[in-house]
């Protein structure tokens, strides 16, 4: 039986989603806390491989299981045997043709700023200070230019293996509310580190340190050195992940779903 | 020279804002910072005693400097001796007769909890996880007979040592959106413990397990044993303290204070 889990996660103290040699990964608590829970060695593929120190929220995964569990005692089970930092939110069954990175149609990210002199210590774990007199406006004005299918080598960190560097960016939202500005991202696919190489890219055009048409030609296949720094990545949460034909339309099958545990089947 | 602090931490890895013999408090950490900062062993005065666990946006404190120090360069020297769970988020001169806890006039506290069958990592270390079908039409049918003046002695946790148990509860909020729902609470003062069982009977009421027309029974003077249990602490933030006549019609001191650090003089 295949499995679909929605899992949240408190990137700080992980290296990451996957499994390394040295470094704890959320992929490997994960995959521990299951055989612990069904006795199966079962591997665990997440759509999203997040960097070190990135959240989730809505993470999705999936994995086959032998022995089939009820997706409820797979919830509770497993979390039960997790530390607290990580969470199954949900479980359903699946397509055997499901494939939590293969299916996925679009992923959200949502990248937090904080506006302040200070960062408070209960923002400080989810966002990103920089200085009040950042200019959100300019931000706003050049995000257009990212929307699209494009080539975007010159927001990819090196050693990424991608075979093309061209992805797809649905939505670039910017959303502010006082001090807070979030970036919220939705595309057809990442490459490594491109959302947060965006964002400080955007960031120098909201200094002044950068002109907001250099976007364009950025997109132009343009290296990693062209475009500015990579922002930390404490302020990146991987919000969603979406599958199926009518996502666009918000006809996806996360619609009719509720993030409660309960029993349901899902088909692909 | 007399200084107020506007403070913000975590509570998670403290033993409370009041120093303790045997474990670790904000108010010693803060002190330590600042004697390391100014050569002055200057004792620091908070507005509340928030108990274990439980988290500050907008404490007040007060010292007393013999050697000023430019309230920019209070903000940036202490937080540069701080751990990254606490910051002082703004520093002022004040009168010399200001007194953080006995100017206060009112204060501000968030009790944060979300209806979930798994607490989200995202969320779990600033609310309480509450079961999806909580009633929260029944707890704010309830909550207008707790504001007011009352004798909140059910409402006390043993050990608080009170001169007098009546308090004036100004507000009690119930904010809802989406799944998150808060409860916020404006009082003159708050006995220890006191938001928290308010928020435990509170609870037991969203659940069916007690009725809704106990409360005035229970600001008649009942003892701690006759209301509900103390919710947990991590829900809990304090979110400001007000000062100064006209806090009530918004015309607090704070209105026109921005939390950037600068320098400004605040007079009482």
């Amino acid at each position: 039986m295949v499995y679909r889990l929605t899992l949240a996660y408190r990137g700080t103290h992980y290296a990451g989603w996957q499994r390394q040699p040295n470094a704890m990964t959320v992929q490997q608590r994960l995959e521990e806390a299951l055989a612990a829970l069904t006795g199966e060695d079962a591997p665990v593929v997440g759509a999203s491989r997040t960097d070190t120190g990135v959240h989730a929220a809505g993470q999705v995964a999936h994995l086959r299981l032998d022995r089939p569990l009820p997706p409820r005692a797979l919830v509770h089970g497993t979390n039960g045997l997790l530390p607290d930092d990580i969470r199954v939110m949900r479980a359903e069954t699946a397509a055997d043709s499901f494939h939590a990175r293969r299916s996925a149609r679009a992923k959200r990210y949502r990248y937090r700023l904080v506006r302040a002199t200070v960062l408070s210590p209960l923002e400080a774990l989810f966002r990103t200070r920089v200085d009040p007199d950042l200019d959100v406006q300019a931000i706003t004005a050049a995000t257009p230019a990212l929307v699209g299918e494009h080539d975007f080598s010159a927001f990819a960190i090196a050693g990424g293996a991608h075979r093309s560097p061209v992805r797809r960016l649905f939505e670039l939202h910017v959303e502010e509310q006082g001090d807070r500005v979030d970036l919220v991202f939705v595309g057809d696919g990442f490459l490594r580190g491109m959302v947060r190489s965006i964002v400080g890219t955007l960031l120098e055009i909201g200094r002044g340190r950068r002109p907001p048409d250099d976007l364009p030609d950025l997109l132009r296949g343009r290296p990693r050195s062209a475009a500015g720094p990579t922002a930390p990545a404490h302020g990146l949460t991987l919000e969603r992940v979406f599958y199926g034909d009518g996502w666009q339309r918000g006809l996806d099958e996360d619609a009719d779903l509720e993030t409660d545990g309960r029993d349901r089947t899902l088909s692909l």
